[in-house]
């Protein structure tokens, strides 16, 4: 299976995002501060990825301080402050807390054992985060191709495909599973500005495959569903909070009020991973505010006048009455998500 | 007052709205196939915009066949040949044809007082057309200001201002106009993928007359009127139907979606030559289809792996019930429209 990372001889191998899908390249990173700064510049980007690269970063930080001077506590205390450096990268993704709360309490657990026993239990645990990351994506395909019928004209935004999980992917992992039961499935990728993750790299993923794929630009989704030439939207999430409020890259709430006006189905995939009991609804996620900047290049090619401000909120929220159903790897939950999603969670 | 195109010597010169931002570049053209490529590549753009550059088109070919060989009959003729090229360059503006039959009109008025005065009449149309188009939008901005209120966080998608027009623009006329009465408006730039008209036209425009200007992504408009950060968002049209639909810049549908979620006014600006009667609604409206890769690469960039197909509808329809008011040259226009279309009409 395909995945944007591979873990080998404690050094972590992403490839970089940022020059797909120009160039397949690799980067080789052997210190958790590279790791932090791949999460932060997006070369690896996707939240179940980012928890993915966030459990590695803190296995190549433990296999380090455990090989070098000092003790049982400032081996902890140190790895606190490595917690706190990659938990500072991104802040909507969900998921990458979770990472790093599910590694802290191996942590924990594990420290009676010394510094060598929570070094190997802590590169286990991200071994097997990664792992079941895939798992779950598949598990997800399996559930959620029964919402997709046959000959279907599939809408999608961002990448929600291998390059943004452990590998196979949540929203493109039910399209992937779709396409294997019914090769004549169409998907429209809408380009994602301004990262461009739809025409970089969810159009680089299913081409690849041969799965049909068109990219068209975001502003365009209303009007396509508008002409009846789309039959469902199928997005991923960064966080989904307790009432089902969805937060997902930018653009998303566009495409979900488009379906809404036309009676189009709009469906989430996320692992359980990515569901937030913790936050009640989608006004208490913050929302990531990254630099304008990125809006005005692409490229090398500068796009607007010098000197003109930009404003790039990364993600946005889409209210759960919008949502027609989450997939899960537990099962697909429909409305009211509040009982169903907590439903599903205490699976977890 | 900037326009984006000067006549002189029987020549017309454009401002290359390929070239912008990074360039300030005039192209010449001495003959009407030039004009027709200029229109065809958007290297002029904005429906009020076209018309007067069309009319030019018709001003330099009358002058050649004037001047060359022939009889009065074959000079109608070889202008009926000029009236189609340029009418089949866009299909989605009305204004081309408006300008168009306007020119049509005059030949046939004039066609008895020979070929020389019919060029000498065919010119000052053209130039009536370019004079006239700047006072409609002096005139719209007149009658738009009172919609703004002090201080309004106001959003705009594609370029509607002197680029888009004989000058001054129609929205961006309306916003100029705010602007002189409040400096402190700040007006929120959909960057309007593929072409960019609100990154590269819409913030050289604002920005080099000292109007706050932040450009966004298409995509975050939504949310950012979710948000509360949006006071109106003002468009312009490339063409009106006689209920009120309007067609204009694709992604001018999510806009206005957006805004009916959050009860944030919509309002449309057009002179009343966008304004089209003979059409019904905007089911009737022919949507132009442009050529996909304008969507893959931006400048030298390939944003999507070769070989990856695009589709590219380069306007929308906003239907009616959508809209909040109309500002047109004769005044405000007020739901039902059906009605008050009519009416402004009567008075062309």
């Amino acid at each position: 299976m395909f995945s944007p990372m591979r873990y080998t001889d404690g050094a972590l191998e992403l490839i970089d995002q940022l020059a797909l899908p120009a160039e397949e390249r690799w980067l080789r990173y052997d210190h958790e501060d590279g790791v932090g700064d791949a999460i932060r510049k997006m070369i690896v980007r996707g939240a179940p990825a980012i928890g993915c690269a966030a459990a590695y970063g803190v296995a190549i930080a433990a296999r380090r301080l455990a090989s070098s001077e000092g003790d049982d506590a400032g081996f902890e205390r140190e790895l606190g402050k490595v917690f706190e450096m990659l938990a500072a990268t991104r802040p909507t993704a969900v998921n990458l807390f979770w990472a790093i709360d599910r590694c802290r309490k191996v942590l924990t657990g594990a420290v009676v054992e010394g510094r060598e026993a929570c070094a190997a239990k802590l590169e286990q645990t991200a071994i097997a985060i990664h792992r079941e990351d895939q798992e779950m994506c598949l598990a997800m395909g399996r559930h959620g191709v029964e919402l997709i019928a046959k000959g279907a004209r599939i809408l999608t935004h961002c990448n929600t495909g291998a390059l943004a999980t452990g590998g196979y992917g949540t929203a493109l992992g039910v399209i992937r599973a779709a396409h294997e039961r019914d090769p004549s499935i169409k998907v429209f990728a809408n380009e994602t500005r301004p990262y461009l993750q739809g025409s970089r790299l969810t159009a680089w993923e299913l081409h690849r495959e041969g799965i049909d794929v068109t990219v068209i630009p975001d502003s365009s989704a209303a009007f396509m569903i508008a002409r009846g030439e789309i039959d469902c939207a199928i997005v991923g999430a960064d966080r989904i909070a307790a009432n089902g409020d969805v937060a997902n890259k930018i653009g998303t709430y566009s495409v979900a009020l488009a379906c809404r006006a036309h009676r189009v189905p709009f469906y989430v995939v996320a692992p359980l991973s990515t569901i937030d009991l913790e936050t009640a609804s989608g006004s208490d996620i913050p929302i990531e505010e990254r630099v304008g900047d990125e809006i005005l290049r692409v490229g090398d090619t500068l796009i607007a006048p010098e000197g003109v401000g930009a404003r790039y909120l990364a993600f946005d929220v889409t209210p759960a009455e919008l949502v027609a159903a989450i997939v899960t790897d537990r099962g697909i939950v429909r409305p009211p998500f509040a009982e169903g999603l907590a439903g599903v969670c205490r699976m977890r």
